[in-house]
């Protein structure tokens, strides 16, 4: 690792903190991941990706700015990635997933603030996170209460654009929302000095469909029993497709699909037929929050879906690809993006068709229902997912928790008594 | 009371919890405000509506309902109360300040759901609210997270319009509260049957503006030393506004600025010249909300602004009464509206400014800011607050605090070092 120690220390980094935290990963990725049995072949790709997270990749980032590209950094699936990529930069989801800068952190935004972001604002007030500091411009967005107000104390420390999301689904909404898109392609424009394109706009959106279709792949062979990937394996795909180069990874998920297939031809699996299948939902777990699925998967069950930003609500819908001029470019990215079903909108009655057909085409024995501490939007779905559930004989376990390793007894218990109770 | 006991019985209230619940808030009254020295004779009035808050003025509503007139409830100050009166129907604030089914609430919405938001759930759930049940019409706004995502739960039980308010205060954003303006005026002419034209508007408009005017007045006239009302009394006033006849409010307001004025010029006041002056900025307190008011005046200070929902935040900006033709007065009415700085848009730094000037021009010697518990926008801004106070040599006190009355020693003793901090 030490051969980027120079890389870091000019992205003024706290480099002896920074060695710790790579330290606790390499740690914990052992213990929950190459713990595995059985694993597919093209995971050594994601292991790869995985050690070199903040050393190859970021020299990537590094490489690219030298080439006067830029770096865009988010925290959410409305950020259009097809924008980002047709203005020439580099897209890339921000270090969110683990307790870090904690005490900086709530010198910045309240205590009571979900650990997703007091997680970022403690990456980079303690200076840990290479792809905060390669970031010419971070994109937030209102998706909460909680993001969108820490947006203005993180605003004193990055670069930030902050885009407006709608509430509801209406056309004046989507009207709102669309100029937003439009007020992101503008600023894009002005920071690379690159023009967007009908062109280089359809090349980008053929890329991020592309990367979408070969996750939708992969989740549609995940119905399979016995299922062929675990959940950790298929969650930490998920992660990655927010920070790799989008059209790497979409060959490395195809060339695993293609493993997957095989796998399954041959009847075979990571879990024995019969293995308690569970389907996780509810908010995003970003690299490297793995501490629910590991006990999920420590505790008798497979997970075989997450309906989730990193999961299906990032890839179940494509942008069509048909329109040839800006205007219907720009449509058509603006139904796709309004399409998700995110807990941010009211009402948002999709999200509970979307849960009930997922847990169905995956053949679930049940749904853990995952929300953060702090974060209301998914904590009042929860009780609405419930009910759908329920409606359709899919018992749910309900989960609150943060990134501490405090409640891990207890999540088992609550995990190993409900698998009991779906078995 | 029991001569109402026959509209409650109509208004299905569950009669004898209603009796339990109107005991504890005559008790609380008396002990907060009835005990209190050297009121103003106009308080009478106040008195005599907070006696009958769930008496006469509910029959008054029976009485306007009878007459086909609606009754429309609301919680928020972005509801322009201006087309509600312009359809010749009844504005009403719903009951959201004290505890009260809160088992039930926590059936509907998380346990992490703050106090105002599980009140209003509750009082429905346990039939305690004569005003949500005259409701033909209960209209929300998407100006928080939990608000936002309760409504759709709650429109389990009451007839819900929603109304989507913007999180920022762009063009697009003034296009979107526009449409949503439009949209609750076709809303209450279907329900009403009476058409909104110009000269409704126009009387409407005048009646809520002539209502800010006199609470304008009674502000300016807290800026005496000594203080000439108290913060309590204050308050109530404010908490009143919400569902009194808007007309005959008016007038005893302004009854009671001419009594104050007359006290002003003889040197006279609530507490002596040299009382601490301590100012209230935050959440909404609701009635009967008053436990913090109480704390601090029982701690030997009084005060003399609330920077609040329920204070300034509502009574600060008039509608332009020009405009003749209906497009300028909706005009009007949004700009207006969207000049509220609610914690709920992003930025939101016109509430600095007008937190610091408010604290000047009442000389408060210190300022109390009020987040209710969870209220995530509140939290994150009483960071802001304290720090734009800071820098013009005004000390803040950050309290988080509930409806319960668990805390009351611990609040009292904070506050106590407050003030003997900026005595």
């Amino acid at each position: 690792m030490s051969a980027y120690k120079e890389m870091w220390e000019k992205l003024n980094l706290d480099i002896p903190a920074h060695d710790g935290l790579l330290a606790v990963l390499g740690k914990f990725y052992g213990d929950i991941y190459l713990s595995q049995q059985g694993r597919l072949k093209g995971m050594e790709y994601l292991d790869f990706v995985l050690s070199e997270v903040h050393g190859l990749r970021v020299k990537e980032l590094q490489d690219a700015k030298a080439q006067g590209r830029k770096v865009i950094g988010t925290f959410c699936v409305f950020v259009p990635e097809e924008l980002t990529l047709a203005a020439d930069a580099v897209h890339v989801g921000l270090c969110a997933g683990a307790d870090a800068g904690t005490e900086q952190a709530e010198k910045l935004v309240p205590r009571n603030t979900c650990a997703l972001i007091k997680s970022f604002i403690g990456f980079k007030l303690a200076r840990l996170c290479p792809y905060t500091e390669s970031c010419d411009m971070v994109v937030g967005e209102t998706t909460c209460d909680g993001k969108k107000k820490a947006y203005e104390a993180f605003a004193e420390h990055v670069n930030m654009h902050v885009m407006e999301l709608p509430q509801t689904k209406s056309e004046s909404a989507r009207a709102l929302f669309r100029a937003e898109v439009l007020r992101y392609t503008s600023e894009l424009e002005r920071l690379t000095g690159v023009t967007i394109t009908p062109e280089r706009l359809a090349a980008a959106t053929k890329v991020v469909n592309d990367k979408r279709r070969a996750l939708q792949r992969l989740s549609r062979l995940r119905a399979a029993d016995p299922a062929p990937i675990s959940g950790r394996d298929a969650l930490l795909i998920n992660q990655v497709s927010f920070y790799d180069d989008p059209v790497r990874f979409t060959q490395s998920v195809n060339a695993l699909c293609d493993e997957m297939e095989a796998r399954i031809a041959k009847g075979e699996g990571i879990a024995p037929a019969g293995t308690v299948r569970l389907m996780l939902s509810g908010c995003p777990m970003a690299v490297p929050n793995w501490k629910l699925p590991y006990v999920m998967e420590g505790s008798g069950a497979v997970i075989v879906g997450e309906e989730s930003c990193i999961g299906t609500r990032n890839t179940r819908d494509l942008v069509d690809e048909s329109p040839a001029d800006m205007d219907g470019m720009i449509d058509a990215l603006v139904d796709r993006y309004m399409r998700i079903d995110c807990a941010c909108f009211t009402p948002n009655t999709e999200r509970l068709d979307n849960v009930v057909d997922m847990a169905k085409e995956l053949k679930a024995d049940g749904v853990v229902h995952y929300a953060l501490m702090f974060c209301q939007p998914y904590a009042h779905e929860a009780m609405k997912v419930e009910g759908a559930l329920r409606a359709e004989g899919i018992p749910m376990l309900a989960m609150e928790t943060d990134y501490s390793m405090e409640d891990v007894e207890q999540l088992k218990t609550r995990v190993q008594a409900f698998v009991e109770m779906v078995r």
